[in-house]
């Protein structure tokens, strides 16, 4: 079973992490847009489970794990409350949640990947569907919030990429046969790591060819 | 069988009132928009079948009733021929479609929890479903029309609390085995006052802690 | 097997080609709308895909035709490497993507409301599923970039018709026991030329009653 990869125990525990950390992303953002506490805690739900939701709806494991245990359900509301009366806090040490955040990217990189590949899908699709549990909360976070994705926009750090690396790299060990707790473990610490040095480095995606000279932007 | 607390045929007829009222506020919001005859019938469709859509998908319930059931497919689209010949007539009687919204939203969230339930989810995943069931609908109506969900903002009449309220309902009768046709009946007009209220006296809930004297608001 | 109304290759080829077509209106939006080369990526795979995931999530066909045929999932990235190395080129011959775009139509139409009925949905369904097969991906890609869907606005050319003609003719076909390889076929060129001809004369839906003498317009 590629998904007892951990101890069951210690899996649920990084879960956790990783869904409380996207949490505080979608409440602060939610806090910015002004919404009001149900919106703060909508928001920090759909960032935090969006992505296996949408994920285990594809490889058809109903009802999906955000349903089914309800420490998913209950974490993005403390995170909500927690972002509700300490916000100018939770605020004032963003460079703290973007590192839990890219924590978060490559936990879930990883663990979707390994998830869509024990129900039954090839390789290529379950690197893909790794991507989108990784990404898929942060996209339906902006969508509700009506902005233009942060992962689409060209003017934002990488994003998509080290999670796109961490996906691939445990689509490779299941090719080769080498995944287990160590290897697992380098995926998500390169996608972690490579995220770190896109926001430290401000990367960059290029956009369209010949384009990137133009002086003319798009208003959003 | 929970789900066979009413009547089936009285269960249906106030399962296509809820679709009914719910589908006139989506088929008023696109005129509001200035869309076409069919952005109105399929705005219309939306926002009285998503939620229940939604629901079905997550507990596994394919096809859902939306697709399964002629009668609730076709009832949006008598909701949006009213409007669309009708609208400034509809528009006028606004106040009667807010009470008629009350209501489905009521129905919803109670119908929403009793079949999750039946479904095998635990109490508070099924509350949860049965206010998604409830709200799901008008949230992406506002996606679709490009507009921030107004479940979500702060200047907003309360709407998911009466909601929540119900559902909450709803679990704790199953939980102490009390659930019947006048118990689940107590919750939805409970939810249906309790919106009511909340749109006669404008109750609202607060936005994050600290920011309420805020001058500056996010323009939108 | 109505699935196999045409030779299993041809059929595939057939799907390639309407992915493909539709990628491209969706990375050449992405392209507009400034995204970087990821996002064109993610919105020429939603555009070709979203339909079809949104249908087989609806049928209960898991997982779904996207992620178990690695030429579904590897054609929208070609459309978007084409489109971000030569969307000069591409734009210019628009003219010529909405043909092919028009094809996409006609042909997802028909394939969906077959897919449908083959899951055991009823005509009326089916045809309601093949008309959200054909448009899904395009009201996904105008919410994924921000933008109120084109199928809904007023002031575009007829979209949905052509695709309910062509999933109604598809309908009827197997209402009456006549569905063959040249009655859908029959569909699919109906359909195309439908949208050919409403997007040379430029038809257009009406607005709601009363509305379409009124000069003051709900600015987006």
């Amino acid at each position: 079973m590629l998904d007892q990869l951990f101890n069951p125990s210690v899996q649920h525990v990084i879960d956790l992490v990783g869904i409380f950390v996207f949490a505080i992303s979608g409440a602060l953002l939610a806090v910015r847009k002004n919404f009001d506490v149900f919106g703060i805690a909508v928001l920090a739900e759909v960032t935090a489970l969006g992505g296996g939701l949408l994920r285990d709806l594809i490889i058809g494991a109903v009802p999906p794990a955000a349903f089914s245990d309800l420490g998913y359900f209950l974490t993005p509301l403390l995170a909500a409350l927690l972002v509700f009366f300490l916000h100018p806090e939770v605020e004032r040490i963003q460079v703290g949640a973007n590192i839990f955040d890219a924590a978060g990217l490559g936990l879930f990189c990883v663990a979707g990947t390994v998830r869509a590949y024990d129900y039954g899908l090839g390789l290529t699709s379950s690197a893909a569907l790794g991507l989108a549990t990784a990404v898929g909360g942060g996209v339906l976070r902006d969508v509700l919030a009506n902005e233009v994705p942060s992962l689409l926009r060209w003017d934002r750090d990488l994003y998509a990429v080290p999670a796109i690396v961490g996906a691939t790299m445990v689509a490779l060990c299941i090719r080769y046969d080498v995944l287990n707790a160590f290897t697992s473990g380098l995926a998500v610490v390169t996608a972690f790591v490579l995220r770190l040095l896109a926001m430290r480095y401000h990367w960059r995606a290029p956009r369209a060819w010949h384009r990137r000279s133009t002086a003319i932007e798009v208003p959003e």
